[in-house]
C-alpha cells in the first residue's frame, strides 16, 4: 500500500455514494462498488468499506455543509437490497499494515465525528435508516447518526461482531458510543458485543441500540415522516450554497507540496515536514454577500481547506516524517481582520461553516501522531486562528529581538476573541484553557491582552510560548531539538503525545481517540488478531483464530 | 517467570522497606536490597524496584491503615545516599513477558492509587521527601504522594526519562499525574519528558513538578516541619490499631485455593476459576470496642482480605483462567446486618477502614482483565457489598423459581444503603449509577427497594441482573455462555471490557487504567521498545534502540 492516497474528490468521481437532494432533506445512499477498492486484493462486498469509501463520505459530509446549507436532515440509507453496511472490509484489514489500519481508523473516526456534530454545529441532523444487516463498522456509521431507525423484520439487525468473529474491537467509536452516547447497560453491551448475529426489532429498542423499530411495510413512510418532523423542528435556513472547487496543489518530485497559501517542505534525512501557512492575499469581504460571492476563494476558507488537505496527505502518505514544524508568514493585522469579520457574522451560515471547518481542522492537528513544533519567526502572523497552532503543537520557539540581516517585522503573538471559545479541542475546552488547566484565572487575564502585539519576552512571561531565543542561540537550539526529536522512538512519542495533549475534561471524542483507539492499536499488534494464525487472517476460512489464551 | 507469586507478607519479611513510627508521623524508607529481586537475572540497583518491592510497599500501605491508625503523615524517603528511586528495574522489564509487564504495572498502579487516596479516605497524607535522583517510576512514586519536597542541590532532580531512554511511557500514572494532578503545562510536560537529566530546584517548582525545593542544609528540618504542620492540620485521631495476621490459606495441587471464607475452584480445561464467597460465620460485633477486639477476625474484614488475595493470586499466577465466576453462599440477612453495623459506625476508624478496603478491592475487580460472570444461585447472599459483585461482573445469571432437589433458600438480590455510595468505582460514581447511566431516576427508585428480598423475575425487571433462568434452562445456558466465552480472543475481551466497564465520568484513575495503560500496552508490544533491537533490550549497552521510524 504505497501509492499516494488523495483526499480530494468530488461528486463526479464518486463510486460508492450518491445523494438525492429534495428541499431541506437529503438522502444519502451508500452503494459501494465492489470493484472500487482503493488497493488491490479485495472486493468491497456487502457495502463493506475501505479508506477510499470513507474519503468519499468525508467529501459528501463536507460538501453538504458548504454546498447544501439548505439541508436540515440527512437520511443515510443503503443502496443495496439486503444489507445496510457490513463494516470495514476484512480482507483489506487483513492485508493492511499496522500503520495503515491505525490511520484508516483515525480518518474514519474523524468523519463520523463530523457528521455526528453537524446537528449542533450546522443544523444538519443525520438519521440512519437501517434495512438489512448493519454490522460492525456499519453499525458504527449508524451510531454516529443522531437517530437510528431499524426495519423490524426477520433479517434486519444491528450487530458488533468484531470480538467473536475478528478478535478486534468495534474501534471506530462503536464501544464508546454504545456506552456513552446510547448509554446501553453494560451487561447488555457485553451480550450485544458477543453475539455475532446481533439484535433485532423491539429488543434493539429496549436495549437502547436503536431509537425506533418500524415494520418493513411502513418503514419508508415512517422514515420520511420522521425526517420531515426533524426538519420542521429545526430553525429556518434557506441559503444557497457555494461550490467547493478543486484545490490548487502541486506535488514536486521530492515530496514538497505547494498550495496557494500553504507550502510543505520536506527534509527526509531529518524526517521533518515544515508546513508554512500564509496570511491573507486578499482583503476582508465587504459584506456577507461578498463573502458568498467569493465562494471557496475567501482567504480563511481557502487556507483551511489547503491546510486540511496538507494534514491528511502527510499523515497517510509521509509516515516517516515524524516531526511537523508549523510556520506562518504574513500580516497579522490582516489575519485578525479576516477572523473578526467571521466572528462578527457567525450567525451567517457561511461564516459559521468556515469557523467550524477551522475548528475541525485544528482538532485533526490535535490527534495527529506526529511531534509538532511551532516556530514563531519574524514576519510571522500567529494571530487568532493561526495562534491556535502554537498551542496545538507540542512546543514552540519564538524569535526574540532583531536578527541580523532579517528585515521582517519582529515576531509577535496576537490573541483574539476567537482564542477564547471558537476553536475548542475534543475535550470541549479551548487550547488556552487546556494549557493553563492549573490557572483558569490566567486565561481570564489573557483576555485583557486581546489584540496586543505580544513580543517574545512578554509571550514567554504570559506562558504563550515555550522558549524565546535570540539571534545567537536560535539556530542551535532549534537544530538540537529537532535532532533529538528525530532520534526518539516514534511509538513512544505517539503514546506520550496522546496522553499529554488532552489534559482536563474527557468527552466521548477524547475517549474514542484516547482510550478506544489505544486498546484497538494494542490488539492490532497482537498475534491473536493479526498473526498468521490470527482471526483477521483466518476470517472466511471457517477456522477460528488460534489464540494464545493468556489474559494480559 | 513461572514461580508462584505470593502477595502475602509482613514486616518481619521485608527486604526493601522499613518504617519508623513516631506518634502521628511515620517515616517510610525505601532501601531496596539489590540481591532481593523476585526473579533471577537482575540486580535491584539504585533503589530500582520489581514486583517484589511493590508487594512489600502494598503491605506497608495496608498495614499503615489498619495497624497504625494514629499516623496522619507518612514521609517517604530513600534509605540510600544519592538516589531516591531509579524506577522500575529495566533488566527485569527487559526480561519479563508482555503479560508480566502489564500485570506488574497494574498492581503498582493500584498501590499508588491506594496511598494517594489515603489522605481523603483515612486522613493519612503521604509526603515524598526527595534527595538524589528521582527518575521514572521513582518520580511516579513521588507523584502519587500528595506533597513533593525536593532537595535543592546539584544532584537532586526529578525526571521521566522513559521516552528518550527506554522508548516506553512513564506508564505507572506518571503522564496522567503530570497533566491532571500536577497540571503541568503541556509544552513543559513535553520538554520534561524529553530530557533524560530531568529538572532540578526552582525550575521544578516553577513547572509545578514539585511543591517545594529546599536547600540541602535545611532539608531534613523543613521536611520535619512540614510533616508536623500537616499532622497538626489533620483531624484528631489517636486510635490504637489492630494486627493483620497471616491469612488462612491452602493451595491444592490442582491449583484450587481454600481460605476461611473464600474458595477458588479451578477448571483448567474450561479456563475457568469459580470464586465462592461465604456469608458470615460469626455474629455482628456488639460495639466498636468489640469490633476492635475481633481484630482481623471480624467477618467483613476477613472476607475482604481473603478475597483481595484471591484476586491478586489469580491475576498473576493463573493467566490462562480467562473467566472468573463469582458465587456466594450464606445468609443474606446476616450480610446486611454486618454491613449495617459498619455503616452505622463509619465514623469509627476501623469500620471506616474495613469499608475502604471493600471499596479498593471491588475496584481491583473492575480493572481485572478477566471476563467475569456472577451466578446468583439459591442459597446465595448477594446483599450489600456482595451485591456489588453482580454489577462489577460483565454479566449475571440468576436462578428463577425452585430447582428440583435444591433445598436452599430461593435466590434473591438484596440492596442496601451501601450500594448507593459506599463503594464507588474508579469513575467516582457507584456501580448502579454506571449501570443505569441513561436512567439516573431509576437509581433513585431503587432506593425504595433497599432491604427487599428481590427474586429473579423482579430483579430482571429492575435491571439488576442480566438473565434469569429456571431449572430447565439453567445448566445449558450457563454452559453455552462459558464455552462461548472461553473461545474468544483474550486480547479482544480485555479491550472490550476495558471500554465498556467504565461508562460515564472520567477521573485520573480511569484515565490511568484506561488510556495510559492502553498506550503503554501497545508500546510494550512494539519492536521499537521490546524487540531484540529495541530500547529495553539495548538499555545499558550504550547503543540506542534501532527504531522503525514510521509514525503510526
Amino acid at each position: 500500500m504505497t501509492k499516494m492516497i488523495d483526499f480530494q474528490t468530488d461528486p463526479s468521481k464518486y463510486r460508492h455514494w450518491r445523494v438525492d437532494y429534495e428541499g431541506d432533506i437529503a438522502t444519502l445512499y451508500m452503494d459501494v462498488d465492489e470493484n472500487g477498492g482503493l488497493f488491490e486484493g479485495y472486493q468491497l462486498k456487502l457495502n463493506s468499506y475501505d479508506l477510499g469509501v470513507d474519503i468519499e463520505l468525508n467529501d459528501v459530509v463536507q460538501r453538504m455543509r458548504f454546498e447544501h446549507p439548505e439541508v436540515k436532515v440527512v437520511v443515510m440509507k443503503s443502496g443495496k437490497e439486503k444489507v445496510f453496511c457490513a463494516g470495514a472490509n476484512i480482507r483489506m484489514l487483513g492485508g493492511a499494515s499496522h500503520a495503515h489500519k491505525v490511520n484508516f481508523c483515525k480518518f474514519t473516526n474523524e468523519t463520523r465525528n463530523t457528521f455526528e456534530a453537524a446537528e449542533a454545529d450546522s443544523g444538519q441532523k443525520y438519521i440512519a435508516a437501517v434495512k438489512g444487516a448493519c454490522a460492525g463498522g456499519g453499525y458504527e456509521l449508524a451510531l454516529a447518526c443522531n437517530y437510528i431507525m431499524l426495519t423490524d423484520d426477520s433479517s434486519s439487525n444491528v450487530s458488533l461482531p468484531e470480538v467473536p468473529l475478528l478478535a478486534v474491537l468495534p474501534g471506530t467509536g462503536g464501544l464508546t458510543r454504545v456506552t456513552d452516547k446510547r448509554k446501553v447497560r453494560r451487561d447488555l453491551a457485553d451480550v450485544f458485543c458477543s453475539v455475532e448475529e446481533g439484535v433485532k426489532g423491539k429488543r434493539a429498542v429496549d436495549w437502547r441500540l436503536v431509537d425506533e423499530a418500524v415494520p418493513n411495510s411502513k418503514f419508508d413512510t415512517v422514515v420520511a415522516e420522521r425526517a420531515r418532523q426533524f426538519a420542521d423542528a429545526s430553525a429556518a435556513k434557506a441559503a444557497k450554497g457555494i461550490t467547493l472547487g478543486p484545490l490548487n496543489r502541486t506535488i514536486a518530485e521530492d515530496g514538497s507540496v505547494t498550495y496557494s497559501l500553504v507550502e510543505i517542505a520536506v527534509d527526509r534525512a531529518a524526517r521533518r515536514a515544515t508546513i508554512t501557512l500564509h496570511g491573507p492575499d486578499r482583503g476582508v469581504p465587504a459584506s456577507t454577500d461578498a463573502l458568498v460571492a467569493e465562494g471557496d476563494q475567501s482567504w480563511m476558507l481557502r487556507l483551511v481547506r489547503e491546510f486540511e488537505d496538507a494534514i491528511l496527505h502527510l499523515r497517510l502518505n509521509e509516515m516517516e516524517l515524524g516531526l511537523w514544524v508549523f510556520r506562518t508568514q504574513g500580516d497579522a493585522d490582516a489575519v485578525l481582520a479576516h477572523e473578526a469579520f467571521m466572528l462578527a457574522n457567525k450567525d451567517h451560515w457561511l461564516a459559521n461553516e468556515i469557523l467550524q471547518l477551522w475548528k475541525r481542522t485544528l482538532k485533526r492537528v490535535d490527534v495527529t501522531s506526529r511531534s509538532i513544533a511551532t516556530l514563531v519567526e519574524h514576519g510571522s502572523c500567529f494571530a487568532g486562528p493561526l495562534a491556535e497552532l502554537i498551542w496545538a503543537g507540542d512546543r514552540s520557539y519564538m524569535m526574540e529581538d532583531e536578527f541580523e540581516g532579517d528585515n521582517r517585522p519582529i515576531a509577535t503573538v496576537r490573541l483574539s476573541e476567537g482564542n477564547f471559545g471558537t476553536y475548542p479541542m475534543g475535550n470541549d475546552i479551548t487550547r488556552l484553557q487546556t494549557r493553563f488547566l492549573a490557572e483558569p484565572e490566567h486565561v481570564e487575564a489573557l483576555k485583557g491582552h486581546i489584540g496586543e502585539e505580544i513580543e517574545a519576552d512578554n509571550a514567554r512571561d504570559l506562558g504563550l510560548i515555550t522558549y524565546a531565543f535570540d539571534d545567537i542561540d536560535w539556530d542551535d537550539e532549534i537544530r538540537i531539538f529537532m535532532e533529538e526529536r528525530a532520534s526518539f522512538s516514534p511509538d513512544a512519542m505517539t503514546g506520550l503525545e496522546a496522553n499529554i495533549r488532552f489534559a482536563g475534561p474527557e468527552t466521548m471524542e477524547t475517549r474514542i481517540f484516547g482510550r478506544l483507539t489505544a486498546w484497538q492499536n494494542w490488539i492490532f499488534n497482537r498475534p491473536n488478531a493479526t498473526g498468521t494464525e490470527g482471526a483477521l487472517q483466518r476470517y472466511g476460512t471457517g477456522v477460528r483464530g488460534d489464540y494464545n489464551m493468556q489474559r494480559v
